[in-house]
């Protein structure tokens, strides 16, 4: 299968490739860096890179910001930032790629663990991560030409111990090689409409 | 107690007012009706409407627009609609609040059963419901003052069936009192942080 990933330098973005790399040729996309630039929130831009890539089997994306502060200092700005970037980006690429993506192939979106294990600072991901669910659930059902679609949400990464570990208190870090599986299951496998949890 | 319902014209509102005015004061605001008139998305509106009321125990919203639409006719602009209107409206109330509502007091926010059991035309608001799901489990753990947050998921009601029933097929409809109840879940009781299912 030829899979775009979007995000691949991230540490999600890489247990990704790792894994779907075995056995796929891998187009890596990034903000800044990759085979292919691309910034989400520009729908013509994603066009492009469709266009620039080609047929293409698989659509990962592990790319998206959202704002990390106290829910007493968040504004309409700052949670909306999360739903702009972390959101419409990898609906955007969804949205772009329904008439493009081989018939029978697969969207996989990544949230993560903070809709449902929360942290303190954490509620602009949450609310993110909730939105991405509801969105492959509402998705699945009517997506055309047999695409599936799916959304990883991993807890913390080992990778990302040394950078996050002390927001997450007490979470058990997970294993790039688990969350790398987890791509597997929704672009190898044949599920979807799930929200694929690694924790 | 007192407390603010916002967007009480509607059935889910109805439904809340219903229950909650057998013991509260109620306080109805709405876009267009009510005692007191309201565009959630202008927050400084919502400071007024806060200030106009003075202390109040709790807040309860039913209120919030998505776009339906299949998903290959979405764009990021009726999706985002959902973002803004449903979800956002909803956090402005509660951003507004935080200092405002008494110690211990409640917001309770109006999601719904579109990311748990998707419809033809769903996405948007499956979207927006999971988003809101996600929100209050963040907030919860960091709201200041005792505060509590709750999001009622009711499925389809039995009010709204002669304008939606055909969208939603299989659906067996809920109560008003039932929903009714959900809110006084919130409300009258302790918990936090929760997305109470009406199903």
């Amino acid at each position: 299968m030829k899979v775009i990933v979007v995000g691949a330098a991230g540490d999600v973005g890489k247990a990704a490739c790792e894994e779907l790399g075995q056995r796929h040729d891998i187009i890596r996309v990034g903000r800044s860096s990759g085979d292919i630039q691309v910034d989400l929130s520009d729908r013509a831009a994603i066009d492009q890179m469709y266009t620039h890539v080609g047929q293409v089997d698989a659509v990962v994306s592990t790319a998206g910001d959202v704002h990390f502060a106290p829910l007493s200092e968040h504004t309409e700005e700052t949670l909306m930032l999360g739903f702009r970037q972390k959101v419409m980006g990898q609906i955007n690429l969804v949205l772009a790629g329904l008439d493009r993506v081989t018939e029978g192939g697969s969207f996989t979106l990544t949230s993560g663990v903070l809709d449902r294990d929360p942290i303190p600072m954490g509620v602009g991901a949450a609310a993110a991560n909730g939105a991405l669910g509801g969105f492959v659930v509402g998705a699945a059902i009517e997506i055309p030409r047999q695409l599936r679609i799916n959304v990883v949400s991993p807890g913390l990464l080992e990778a990302s111990v040394p950078r996050y570990g002390d927001w997450f208190p007490g979470h058990t870090p997970v294993s790039s090689t688990r969350v790398g599986r987890a791509f597997a299951k929704s672009v190898d496998g044949k599920i979807t409409g799930q929200v694929i949890v690694v924790e």
